[in-house]
């Protein structure tokens, strides 16, 4: 109707209610039947839906008087009756089992048949099941629909993330008319093509956390190198030149150095494209150039960066935090005691050691505060709730914040080592030496570009400024 | 269309389609006008959030002239003035103060009366609400709908879980009537039939947590059970062999077994239902009967468990964490340091316990991780933005991983005192020995279940193969 | 329609295409054309949805052949042949370059235009960018809307919050178009009125935590004054009346003082004008009259009150744990040891202390625990899973208790001090002392509230009951 009014407005204002008025007199929409091939489940969860969004439902089954409980208030019919009675055919069968389906043929001609199955896998078949089904069946229009939800979602109806219902097929008016369908039903409908986006639909339930790979690779990799360069560091080291077996530390403070040096270089390579995409807008004096594509898959995982950045962070608060109650810890305190009384000195109390670490511990705590805020602020429902303005200023704003507070807390941990000789075993920089390169560049460039002069001109390109084209002005014109 | 189907519908019954007609063909339906009975907060929300939708609003007042601040672009007349004007009339009035509708009778003949009220108690009255106003009123149309929503909700539009409206009558087609309004107000209809279900949805806003009260139950008698299990064990057994007073102990260190020993027990019971259903599957070998009530109830409440299993590990986390600032800890290290000079000798660094504790407390953590990321993929909005693969990957595969890393933590806990006698205090086994039953034979099941042979002969029962009755085509071919 | 269409299907089994065809030829949405003008990302992204959602899209350009990448199905035409071909244009172009528009005037006239522009301050211009759009075109019919919604929330469809559109324009018609235009992209439509409130929705996607503002100032005034309060206490009077210098203990002895006194004043001004507001009600004898300003806007930012107070109270608790690890800590406890063999006395294992300390400990955590509840119940998407009664149960009843845990740890804390006059150092009270005010008076009128007589009262008053205007019958029969 929405097209109907649209389109009779905008030439003249009045007739349409003419065509709608005795439709709707004839038959509201609870009258309309729909059909169900199939009493799984899936079957089962769609009738109780629909019933209650006020359709009547037919099954058809091979077996209608012995196919288990059906939502009250429909029956089950044979394929070839219930096929008869509606216009639509929801096909809740396996894709198996969708052979027998060819000879009811000559009943299913012109009807809309939606198909919702998935597959176990990937590949399993050359052909999406939607298409395999159109080719058994080439009279019917088929629909593939509703198959990236759950029974779950389809029987409680649309929540959050669940509400939209992608859509494809060879018909407009098939797809149309389960578009109707699913909009009434409270979903949200996308229309993803023809038919041959089948496949693509179907793959989609199949998604194991794929913007998570890239990320979690990465965070593997960093982990294994960080944790056998320190292994080698401290362990073997100690083992080879002093001929000490201290590899009890692996378990604690070895994991205690691994997880904030991964985490910190993590939340760095969170902002480092930002950076890097900012100095390639001003060098190319334009944000109508595509970034290269290294580029914009990096700024895509931002998120999942973050998020395990901070898993990392929690780790090594935890780890930290369990120090005191270690049986090594109190050994060593203990020893310690007991050989200033032996040796009868006093060690005297330093108030620069007081202050350095007491700022080391309360920077990092207030950089695991904001680091939290941050993930916080990633849930969906919350980030759904900020403002644009809002958002990107935690992200943003917050976030340097954040990686300059941990940058710090990493800082004052080194203190005068980075000078001291002896802090270079083998050779080799400690482990929180080399975790503050890419924060210490991701910093300094950010200060270059938030420069007066320099923000001033990427505020200007951002808002579709040009440098290069004075000429063209089209593009100047458009709203970013 | 909305417009035409009221009027339409009005038009049969009464005349005040007179009005309404050649406004809703004149220009849509911003014009259509809707009644409220009562100016109260919820009155008024309603009215408001109608009028932002498009919708007139006109308030029927006992006091028309006196009623408070009304929203602006609305007015008060008097009941039955009110009713005159409009076809649906929304009741926004305490029950009890409805027998004075009784007297509006004539006018309110054929109307839609949308019933939104809700009780403060269960049974307080014999009928439901919206039964009492059918009776009071026989001509009208009556609808219970809107009662789950808030005042909030109505006012500020729909979020993600109040988004539903519930509605019931015995009339389609003052259902369908109520439905488009609703749909324009942003709702998603949910039809329960006929009027009799009208006390149902009375009775829904009044629920307090109805799924959470067996877990909080179990996890109370379990609190119960354990917290006098160790306190006879440990503060009364003290007492009674050695003559000691440690009855402070109970603020800490008894509730930090008592919280870490509940957590575990709940958290195995997370997971032993799903092992149980697995094996009734593969012993009936079907997935076409259903499980018994029991195992059925367990499984719809496994969220709240698990939910209420990490409580008490968190709580066991914070009461861990803040064993070296207490007193009687402090007290004891100093003391044992004295000991040490005064007797002068000196315990040796033992390598082997370094291990362990550091194993113990490094799987501790790493456990507590996984369970809180089980945790967060339990908010709604992280769970509703996962496909169904990936939250079944996290609840079961992440949730049998951390099921593993608690229960490795408390052997490592326990380590070779489980073969030590002077364990068994008055034959009685530890805390931690009790808890480790459950998730031992949960694991040791779930084994089981992922021995190649046995997984996939299970894989193909959920897929819908049976074994036992080859010929029942019906539902094998069924979608799962 | 949907009705029309579906049922018209399953009356006439085979040939309901034939009826299907002229129908969606005739007005089918999938035909509908829009037009908009600008190629720019949010231009884009539109027609990219639009496209999605069956919609014909044509793009006007200045530069109809050189454009850049435009939405696979969608072509550009100048500005004036799109304009010609739909009846409702996006003007997805910056406010800078409106001008060129006037130019169109012809074209445009009697079309709906969609003003979607945001500007980059408030105030920037006189007038709203969709009243400056309408007075260059008076003959269009300008809608404002869409302005409050990302490039991205356009793109992908909508979620939970970005689900309403604001619009507001003089045509009822043009705003209906337009609303149904966004009903099919699933939004939810919030009419504002007439074009005179483009300012406002202009101004709404400018506000940086506008419900922050208040709660935030309080924080930071609480934590500067009890900062500068302490450190004059105890740094400054140490420096003066003792000469020391213990000025490191800012870093985390002071924060780890200030947080949970900022934290349990926050907390207890949370539930401070809930208490207020019932008194208020108690001595008026109705609900029916207005709360003062002052009353109303600090009941609007209890929530943001109460997270803040709860973030102060998560640093408290990462401050406290990490006690033990201090530099300072160690030294004093191994000083202490060491004191303690040289003058060869040992000190008595105190009970009392013990059960003292281990309580404060104790309720400390459980205050904390349910402190996070609460937490976690005022995120978006668990606070919209909650039925009104869960909501109220948890913020009103948990509330309290959580109060009463945290004021009885600050008691706990203060001990036997409260009677000692050393502890008013220069006549001044410790800071745990003054933090204890408020919520001790909170609780104290909550417990008059709570008394069997007061709270019936009350009940009967906020359901509609009125003491003094006994024959004032209108306001009694409200609905609240």
């Amino acid at each position: 109707m929405s097209a109907a009014r649209l389109s009779s407005m905008s030439k003249e204002v009045n007739s349409e209610s003419v065509l709608l008025c005795p439709l709707s007199m004839a038959a509201g929409p609870e009258q309309k039947l729909l059909c169900i091939f199939g009493t799984g489940d899936l079957g089962r969860s769609l009738g109780q839906r629909l019933l209650q969004t006020g359709y009547k439902v037919v099954y058809g089954s091979r077996r209608p008087h012995s196919c288990g409980p059906l939502p009250v208030g429909t029956r089950a019919l044979s394929h070839g009756e219930a096929a008869q009675a509606a216009g639509l055919v929801f096909i809740c069968i396996h894709r198996e089992n969708y052979d027998f389906l060819e000879t009811l043929a000559p009943q299913l001609k012109g009807k809309v048949l939606v198909d919702v199955s998935n597959n176990l896998r990937k590949n399993l078949y050359p052909e999406a099941n939607a298409q395999y089904l159109q080719r058994l069946i080439p009279g019917a229009h088929v629909v593939k629909a509703f198959n990236t939800l759950s029974a779950w979602a389809l029987q409680n109806g649309p929540s959050d993330a669940s509400r939209q219902v992608y859509l494809c097929g060879n018909s407009a008016e098939a797809k149309q008319a389960v578009a109707e369908t699913a909009t009434k039903l409270g979903f949200t409908v996308l229309d993803r093509g023809s038919l041959s986006a089948a496949r693509e639909l179907e793959d989609f339930t199949l998604q194991l956390f794929p913007e998570w790979r890239l990320p979690l690779r990465l965070a593997i990799g960093l982990t294994a190198f960080f944790f056998f360069y320190l292994l080698i560091r401290e362990i073997i080291y100690a083992y080879v030149e002093q001929g000490k077996d201290i590899s009890f530390r692996i378990m604690v403070s070895l994991a205690n150095k691994v997880f904030p040096i991964v985490s910190l270089i993590m939340l760095a390579l969170c902002y480092l494209p930002g950076v890097i995409a900012g100095f390639l807008q001003l060098y190319r004096g334009t944000k109508y150039r595509r970034f290269p594509d290294w580029l914009d898959r990096w700024m895509l995982c931002r998120k999942q960066l973050g998020l395990l950045a901070l898993a990392f962070a929690s780790l090594h608060v935890l780890y930290t935090l369990i120090i005191p109650i270690r049986y090594y810890v109190r050994y060593r305190l203990s020893a310690h005691t007991i050989l200033q009384i032996k040796e009868n000195r006093t060690s005297e109390f330093d108030t620069a050691i007081a202050w350095r670490t007491d700022s080391y511990y309360s920077v990092g705590i207030l950089g695991f505060g904001l680091y939290f805020l941050l993930g916080i602020s990633s849930l969906p429902s919350v980030s759904n709730a900020l403002s644009w303005r809002e958002f990107s200023f935690i992200q943003s704003k917050l976030g340097y914040l954040t990686l300059f507070f941990c940058s710090l807390h990493t800082y004052l941990y080194g203190w005068k080592m980075f000078l001291n000789s002896s802090s270079y075993k083998w050779y080799t920089p400690p482990g929180y030496m080399l975790c503050l390169v890419v924060p210490s560049v991701v910093l300094a460039l950010k200060v270059l570009l938030v420069l007066p002069c320099v923000d001033h001109t990427l505020t200007r390109i951002r808002q579709g400024w040009e440098r290069t084209d004075p000429e063209d002005g089209c593009k100047r014109s458009l709203l970013t």
